[in-house]
C-alpha cells in the first residue's frame, strides 16, 4: 500500500515527525502537497463535509483510512512498521511521550506567536521576546530534562530501550529544530542533555534517516515553519 | 478493578475530561488528590525515576498501567467502557477529534496566559486581551464550527452517531467552560452552533452525568482552572 501524506509542501512543520517515521520505516509514500496540484487536493480533503475531514494538516491516507493529528498518525504507523513496542502498555507509554512532544512543539510555536496563530510575527515582537525568555528559563529545561531523565534511567540507546521508536525520531527533530531556531541558547543548553544529544546522533546515523537528510525530500528549516530563527529571540 | 485518577484536587482543568468519562461509564474510581495526602502521592508518581513517570497530571492508574496525557487516557477508557467505536478506523477518528479538542483547550488556556504558563495572569493582562480578541474572532469559530459541521453532516445525536463517546462528553465540557469564562461572548456565539448546544443538553441529561453534576464530586469552575472568568476579557 502506498501511503499519501498531506502536509504543507514548503515547511517541515508538524509533518516532519510523520516524514521521519515513513522514511525510517522505508515505507512507500507520496508527499502529496509537494507535487503539482497537491495543495489543492489537500484542501479538498479538509473541506469535505462527509466522512472524516481533518481539522488541519498533517493527515495520512492509508487505504480507506484518513488519519489526522500528528501523534495519531504515528500511533498508527508505529504499530505497523516496528517503530513502537508490541504490548498495549508499551504503546500507550510511547504515545504518551509523543503527546508530550506535541505540547512542547506548540510551546515552540508560541515563542514567535504568543498572541495567536492568525497574527504576523512582526505584530507581536515584544510579547514574543518575553515568551521566549520564559520558554528558555522554564519550559525547555522542564521538557528536555524530562526526556533526558527517561533515557538516563533506562540506560539504553533509545527512549524505550534498544530499538528506535517514532518518539526517538521526534526527539532528533526537536534537537535539530532548537539548534536551528536558537543556535546560541541551544549551544549553551546542550551540556545539560548529553544523552539526548547522543540519541540525536544515533538517529542521524540510521541509514534511512541519513539518506533522507541528504536528499531533497528533506525541506530546509525556514521562517514559515515551527522552528524559526529570529536573531532577537536568540538572547 | 478500581481506577486511581491523579489530578489537581481544586480544579476541573484537564482532569475533567477524564472524570466525565469515568462518571458516564459508572466506573469504579478514586480521585486521589481530593483525598488526604493525595497530592503528595501524585507528586511522588511524577518524580519517580524508573518506570513510566508522567510529565504532568492528569494520569490514571489502571492495574499495573500508569497512563498519562488526557487524550491517551480517554483512548484507553473509551475502548473499555463503550465510549468509542469498535473498529480501528472509528477509534482513530475519535482519538483524532479528541486531540483537536486538546489543541483547543491549550488555546483557551493561552487566552489568559499568552506569555507562558509560569507567569501570573496579572503580569500579562494586556497581551491576554489581545490574544482573547483573536481567540474569539478566529479560533472559536474555526474550532467549534468544525465540530458543528461534523454533527450536522452525520445528522445524529452524537459526534459519531447514535451512541455517546468520550468526545461528546468533552464537547459538553467545552460549551460549559466557554459559558463560564466568557458568558457575554458565548451567549452571542451560541446562535452559530445550535447542534453543539443540543448535544451539550443531551449529555447533561444522561443519568450518570446528571448525577455527577449535582454531586460534590463536580468541582465548580474557578480562576485557577483552564476556563477562567475575567470580566475584562469578556468583551
Amino acid at each position: 500500500m502506498r501511503y499519501e501524506l498531506y502536509y504543507w509542501g514548503e515547511i517541515q512543520g508538524r509533518g516532519e515527525y510523520v516524514r521521519l517515521a515513513l522514511e525510517d520505516a522505508g515505507a512507500d509514500y507520496v508527499d502529496v502537497a509537494r507535487k503539482a496540484n497537491g495543495t489543492g487536493a489537500m484542501m479538498k480533503l479538509m473541506e469535505q463535509k462527509r466522512g472524516t475531514p481533518p481539522f488541519a494538516p498533517p493527515f495520512l491516507k492509508a487505504g480507506k483510512l484518513l488519519i489526522g493529528q500528528t501523534a495519531n498518525i504515528l500511533l498508527y504507523l508505529g504499530a505497523r512498521h516496528g517503530l513502537a513496542p508490541k504490548t498495549e502498555g508499551g504503546r500507550l507509554w510511547l504515545h504518551q511521550l509523543q503527546l508530550t512532544i506535541t505540547d512542547f512543539v506548540l510551546e515552540v510555536h508560541d515563542t514567535h506567536h504568543p498572541l495567536g496563530p492568525s497574527l504576523y510575527y512582526e505584530d507581536q515582537r515584544a510579547p514574543a521576546k518575553k515568551r521566549t525568555e520564559e520558554f528558555w528559563n522554564e519550559r525547555v529545561p522542564k521538557y528536555l530534562g524530562y526526556f533526558e531523565d527517561i533515557v538516563t534511567a533506562n540506560g539504553a540507546a533509545y527512549v524505550t530501550g534498544r530499538r528506535a521508536t517514532y518518539v526517538d525520531l521526534s526527539l532528533f527533530q526537536l534537537v535539530e529544530g532548537l539548534r536551528y531556531g536558537f543556535p546560541k541558547r541551544m549551544k549553551a543548553f546542550e551540556a545539560d542533555i548529553p544523552r539526548l544529544v547522543a540519541l540525536r546522533d544515533r538517529v542521524a546515523e540510521r541509514p534511512n534517516i541519513k539518506a533522507y537528510l541528504a536528499s531533497d525530500r528533506r525541506i530546509p528549516f525556514n521562517e514559515s515553519g515551527i522552528f524559526r530563527h529570529y536573531r532577537e529571540l536568540d538572547g
